[in-house]
């Protein structure tokens, strides 16, 4: 059965209601379309957890800075209900931006402390608008899981510590980062690349994976780490270095030495094209 | 049967998962304790529509401003709890501070526009606390319906506003002002006052009550109404005024002339103590 497409919040309601009644479990993997592999993971461990999978495609306003790509994102709806089909979503939930921040809308959720670092600082305001698009999608859903990729990590640290502080009634599952055969993580972004900026955009990939080849021989010293991924990032001529950084995974503030969960992450410019990754490295001694 | 009191968030969450299963409607009624009779109007509204009554009392640090009375605010917990017993109700949520504000609290719920202006102008930080609060007591409990005074009607404008942007699952009631026989509005903080100021506190409800006959005479212009209640309360010696104010309800914006639904809302110092009131005057012409 091809997926229900809702737009109205109602209509939606009305949906998971009658999926409620059939004691089925809700999974939500909220999305602004464009979809690839990397949400097919998310909606595949959803389909494999619960009973009920509704993917939300909405392109956020409030996430975008002035400046940024929100009219030239992606959106290829039709494309992406295909993959809905064939992955067995139950529900698509599509609003508009007036469904979705009407006249006079004027509430904010703020995560302060990790939203004004790495990503946050070079994008004000982004975070925010992350954070409160998703709790009003898990307020309008009301999942019992909801799932974010890890290549997003501070976002999905963020959400993680947004469902904390506000208590809401939900688990939130973080799925690995899917990479091409290359190595270069899985973006919307990516279609923006021209050829050789798309050779070259396997740097952010290969830094990362130079810093876990320091970490695994010995080397704790996060300057070392970020130094090592500033002259990497340095040898790809259309690659500009917004940030690299090797944070506490908690806390997000940078580490001196590494230790518990870090958090090793990359943006990097290729022209307007900004390019995020990570890698997670768990360090015991 | 006397109320079950949890301080835990999974007590809480486990009675009342044990109401939902014998399909009881959840009503809220959140309070700082030191209940009066314009909290048992609100308990006995819900009372009166849900199945399941729920009273919070919990002092919220987070709405305290560092020169305001966090610490000698009223906690007669024993008196509350024999309040609660004599009305019915299920439960009462008492958390203590570190329950909702665990280590490494960091998320606030801002509603922008509605909290700088009347109380918030004189509170910086205070609607934010509140706000933040009650949104985590919605997901705690998960009410059908959540009721507040009108007493303190910039903040269930404010709640409101929150409901619906936010997409929270409930429906926010508000009931009207309970009074004493000379007219002040109960408050717990009445019992700050002094023989002498009690007297003069009434002067709040004078004024307001000046302000409806003028509007009932055909009076339209807020700037005569605001001086008129500055005129009437600069007739109590022990009166500070801190506002004095005609505002749309909707945003709570100053209004010239009265049209629609107008809040007329006072917020006046007898020494350190900080006394408001209010009346929505609904004009049609």
């Amino acid at each position: 059965m091809p997926p229900l497409i809702t737009t109205a919040i109602e209509d939606t309601l009305g949906a998971l209601a009658r999926a409620r009644q059939r004691s089925l479990t809700i999974g939500l993997v909220p999305t602004m379309g464009a979809l690839h592999a990397g949400h097919i993971s998310l909606i595949r461990a959803a389909r494999a957890e619960t009973g009920f999978v509704v993917v939300s495609i909405f392109v956020n306003p409030t996430q975008f800075g002035p400046s940024e790509d929100f009219h030239r994102y992606p959106r290829p709806f039709d494309q992406d209900v295909q993959v809905c089909a064939a992955e067995g979503v139950d529900l698509i939930f599509h609003p508009d931006s007036g469904t979705l921040y009407p006249v006079g809308y004027q509430t904010y959720v703020e995560v302060h402390g990790l939203e004004e670092v790495l990503c946050g600082a070079s994008r004000p305001g982004h975070f925010r608008g992350v954070v409160t698009v998703v709790c009003k999608l898990f307020n309008i859903i009301q999942p019992a899981v909801a799932y974010f990729g890890q290549k997003d990590a501070q976002q999905a640290r963020i959400i993680q510590q947004m469902v904390r502080d506000l208590n809401l009634p939900l688990a939130i599952q973080v799925q690995p980062i899917v990479r091409e055969a290359d190595g270069l993580a899985l973006s919307s972004r990516n279609q923006y690349l021209d050829a050789n900026q798309r050779r070259q955009a396997t740097v952010l990939y290969r830094s990362l994976e130079e810093v876990r080849e320091l970490v695994n021989t010995g080397q704790r010293d996060a300057a070392i780490l970020v130094q090592t991924m500033k002259n990497r990032i340095a040898t790809a001529a259309a690659a500009r270095l917004d940030y690299a950084a090797v944070v506490d995974f908690e806390t997000l503030k940078p580490l001196e030495r590494l230790h518990g969960q870090a958090l090793v992450a990359l943006a990097v410019y290729f022209g307007s094209t900004r390019l995020i990754d990570n890698i997670l490295l768990k360090v015991d001694d």
